[in-house]
């Protein structure tokens, strides 16, 4: 119930890049209960290649120091791709709750080797959602 | 000397870094020898966690085809960090330049098992220069 009240917020984030005809990807990055970064998928929005939602909600969190990404979890309603978890293994983040990894297995191997915490939720709606907008 | 070339114009964008206040770390994107993206650490002058030098000169580059990822080349003062390098795996790009990797060793056994050229110029002139001012 924990990971899916945060879950739900990267949903929000998905379904806000939908609304701005973007890619329905979105992520949330917590630290201790509270929502430091929100982001979604900016390919459409900003033209970007670097901003996946996970990337974008790092950036939004701003500078934060070691031991924060280390008690920090990211949520994504997608599995993340091998920049994003370059970028997770690169700052510490140990927790990595995706809503499922259907529509793209992003670098999951990867994360575990780096001893990186995965929870797959699972989710029907996020698997139809993408697979519809993409 | 087709690689010092390019280099010239990283190290370029690293000193341009330094005379905003920001760290002297920059690189160039090169496809079939034109300059498609420049970039150096944003650190300091945009507050960025996200844009260092690769990422800054991935972002400028723009969207461009796998093919093109596969043919480029990235040259970067500094040897590239798991995010940067984890970008350069997730696009295809195959060949990274560095000017040094003494002032920090990035993930270049992960990129050397995703057989990716690593070049080493190993220039003092920049080991210097990030020494000195980070």
């Amino acid at each position: 119930m924990y990971h899916q009240k945060y879950m739900r917020e990267a949903i929000k984030e998905a379904e806000l890049g939908l609304s701005e005809g973007g890619v329905p990807i979105g992520s949330v990055l917590v630290l201790e209960g509270k929502i430091i970064g929100r982001g979604r998928n900016q390919r459409v929005q900003k033209h970007s290649v670097i901003l996946h939602a996970e990337m974008d909600a790092i950036e939004n969190a701003g500078q934060r120091t070691p031991e924060e990404y280390q008690r920090s979890i990211m949520y994504t309603t997608l599995s993340a791709c091998q920049m994003c978890s370059g970028t997770i293994v690169y700052l510490g983040i140990r927790t990595v709750v995706m809503a499922e990894n259907e529509n793209a297995r992003g670098a999951e191997e990867f994360l575990k080797e780096h001893n990186v915490e995965l929870i797959n939720l699972d989710l029907s709606e996020m698997k139809e959602l993408l697979r519809s907008n993409r």
